[in-house]
C-alpha cells in the first residue's frame, strides 16, 4: 500500500506553496501520487528504468498488421543499434533501457544490450489454439518479473515497460475484449495503420479468437489464451514492481491492457500505476476507463516501445521539482487569499 | 514567413523514421513546425529564454481577485529569490530567466534579477477610462520588444513570456471580449480562485468596462483601454519575435489574450506561435480556437508565470531529439508497410 499519511503531507505542502491552491493541475497531482508510492516528502524521478519487451505473434498470420511479422526482429536490432523511438528517448531522458527478446520469427541473434530470454519463436495463433502454453506463460510473466528485480537492483525509482510485437494490437484487442466482455468492434483500431477494411478483417479476427475462446473467466487464463509474450511480460512486471513498491509508469493500449491483466490478478497493483497517456490507438480510452485512470498526456501517439510513458517522465520531474523546490507563502513573505 | 520547404522536408524525413508514419502525434507536427521556423533540417530547443512581465491593474479596487494586489509585489521578489513555480522550472530546463517589473503597487524595490521598466505603479481601472495611456501602451509593448532582442542577442532559439498581475485574468478576458465580440459569460473564470459570486461580480466589471469601452474595432486601442502593462508586453514581445524569427511558446489564458491582440495587430505574427497548453480558466479553449490553435498539453494548469509554456519545453525538446536522432527504416534495415 502506499504511504497515505505522506501524499496528504505532500497535499498539504501544494496547498501552501507560493500559488493558487490547484493551479498546477495534475502535476500537483503527480507529485503527491509519487510522495506516496516513494514514502517520502520529497519524491524525484532521477532514476527511470525502462524494459522494452520483444515477442512475435502467431496471429500475424492472418494479416492484421500493417507490417510484415520480419519487423518485430528488425526493430530488436534497431533497438540495439539505438535508432529506435525509445533509445533516442531513453538516452534523453538519462534513462537506463534493457531489451528483452523473448522470441522473434526473424531472429536477429545475439546482439549488445538485448537480453535474449527465448520462449519460442512466436505464440501460436490464438484463433485455432491458446496462445500460450502454461510454461509459456509462466517463462513470460518471470521475464518481467525478473526485470523489475533488475531494476529495484539498480536503484530505480520508476519502471516503464514497453513493448515490440508485429500483431500485438490484435493481441492487445482480444485480450482486452475478454477481460471487459466488450465486442470487438468497441476496441479494434488501426494499429501500425490499417485501412478501413484492414480494421474491419482485424475485428473478425478478435471476433473468432473470442469464440474460440469462449467462457474464460480467469484473467490469468485469459492472458495465456489471448495475450502475446511481451504483453505477458509486461503483466508480470506490472505485479512485480507492486509487490516491491516501484511505481510503474504505464504507456500505450497494448501495455494497458497489460495493466488491466495485472490488476484483474491482483488489484493492489493498480495503486502503483501512473498512467502516461492517451493513445491515438481506439481501444484506449475505454481501457483507461476500466482501470479509472486519467493519464497526464493525449499527444496522438500510438507508437508504442514505451514511448508515451517515457514522453511523460519529464512532466513528472517538473512536477517533483515544483513540489520540492517551490518556495511556500511563509517563506517568501507573499500574502494568500 | 517560415520556411515551408524545410517544414516539407521535415515532414518527409518523420515519413521515412523507423516507426508507423504518424505515430508520434503531435510530437511530429512540433518537429516539422520547429524545422520551418528555424529554417533547419535539425531543430533543437537548447536555449529558451523565458521573460516574466509584472503589472498591476486598477480594476483590481473592483475586487475581481481572490488575492490581495500586494501580491504582484510580493511575487516579483519572489521571481528574484527563487521561489515562484517559473523559477523552478527555469532551474529544471536550464533556460534563462527575466523579469521585468512594469509597476507594482507594492513596490518590492531593486532587486538581483528584476529588470525595472517602471510605467506606473498600476493601470487605470478600465471601469471608468482607458487602461493606460498611449504613451503608456507603447512603453509596455517596447518593453516585450525589448525582452525579445535580449533573447535573440543571446541565442535564444524559443522565447517564453510569463505575466504576473493580481486582477489580469480579468483584463485579459474583456481584451479577449472585445477581440471576440464574446460575452463576458462566455470567457470569465475562476482566476486565482473566485467562487461562483465571485465570478458573477467579474462578469458585471467585464460587462461595464465593454459598456464603457463600446465600439473600439482597432486591435491596438482595445489593448489599451482594456489591457495591461504585461499584457501589452506580451503582445510586444510576440510581434517583435515574429519579426525576428525567434519561436514563441504561448503560456494560458492570459498569454493567449495578448496572442490574440498581436495577431489581430499583425497577422503574420500567427506563424511563430506555438501553444504549449489548454488552461483549466474557462475562456482559455475560446481564445485557442479563435487562433486555431491546438496546444500540446492540458494539464489543468492555471497558475501562469509562463508555466505552462515551460512545462511544453522537455516535450518540444523530445520531439527534436527523435526527429534527429531516430535511424530511417533504410540505415536500420527495417521492412517497411
Amino acid at each position: 500500500m502506499p504511504d497515505a499519511a505522506m501524499a496528504e503531507a505532500a497535499r498539504a505542502r501544494q496547498g501552501v506553496l507560493t500559488k493558487p491552491p490547484g493551479s498546477l493541475g495534475v502535476l500537483e497531482d503527480a507529485a503527491v501520487m509519487l510522495a506516496g508510492l516513494q514514502r517520502t516528502p520529497q519524491p524525484t524521478l532521477d532514476r527511470v528504468w525502462i524494459s522494452v519487451f520483444a515477442g512475435d505473434h502467431g496471429v500475424a498470420a492472418e494479416g492484421v498488421s500493417a507490417f510484415p511479422q520480419a519487423v518485430t526482429g528488425e526493430m530488436v536490432r534497431n533497438f540495439a543499434t539505438g535508432g529506435a523511438a525509445i533509445c533516442v528517448l531513453a538516452r534523453g531522458l538519462g534513462a537506463t533501457l534493457e531489451v528483452v527478446q523473448l522470441g522473434t520469427v526473424n531472429d536477429p541473434g545475439e546482439l549488445p544490450g538485448v537480453r535474449r530470454v527465448l520462449i519460442a519463436p512466436s505464440t501460436a495463433n490464438f484463433c485455432e489454439q491458446p496462445a500460450m502454453t502454461a510454461a509459456q506463460l509462466e517463462a513470460a510473466l518471470q521475464a518481467g518479473a525478473d526485470s523489475v528485480a533488475r531494476a529495484v537492483a539498480a536503484g530505480a525509482q520508476a519502471f516503464v515497460g514497453g513493448e515490440m510485437g508485429i500483431a500485438n494490437t490484435t493481441a492487445a484487442t482480444a485480450l482486452a475484449c475478454a477481460l471487459l466482455g466488450e465486442a470487438p468492434a468497441m476496441l479494434s483500431g488501426a494499429g501500425t495503420g490499417l485501412d478501413a477494411a484492414g480494421i474491419a478483417r482485424k475485428q473478425t479476427v478478435v471476433r473468432r479468437a473470442l469464440d474460440r475462446h469462449a467462457g474464460i473467466a480467469d484473467p490469468a487464463e485469459c492472458l495465456r489464451c489471448l495475450g502475446g509474450f511481451e504483453i505477458a511480460a509486461l503483466t508480470g512486471a506490472y505485479i512485480a514492481a507492486a509487490q516491491q513498491e516501484l511505481p510503474v509508469i504505464v504507456d500505450g493500449f497494448i501495455a494497458t491492457s497489460a495493466a488491466l491483466a495485472a490488476v484483474r490478478i491482483n488489484p493492489g497493483v493498480r495503486d502503483w500505476l501512473l498512467f502516461s497517456h492517451c493513445s491515438h490507438e481506439r481501444g484506449h480510452r475505454r481501457l483507461l476507463d476500466a482501470l479509472d485512470a486519467r493519464p497526464l498526456l493525449d499527444l496522438g501517439m500510438r507508437l508504442g516501445e514505451g514511448s508515451g510513458a517515457a514522453a511523460c517522465v519529464p512532466l513528472l520531474r517538473l512536477a517533483c521539482a515544483l513540489h520540492n523546490g517551490m518556495a511556500t507563502f511563509e517563506q517568501a513573505g507573499v500574502s494568500t487569499a
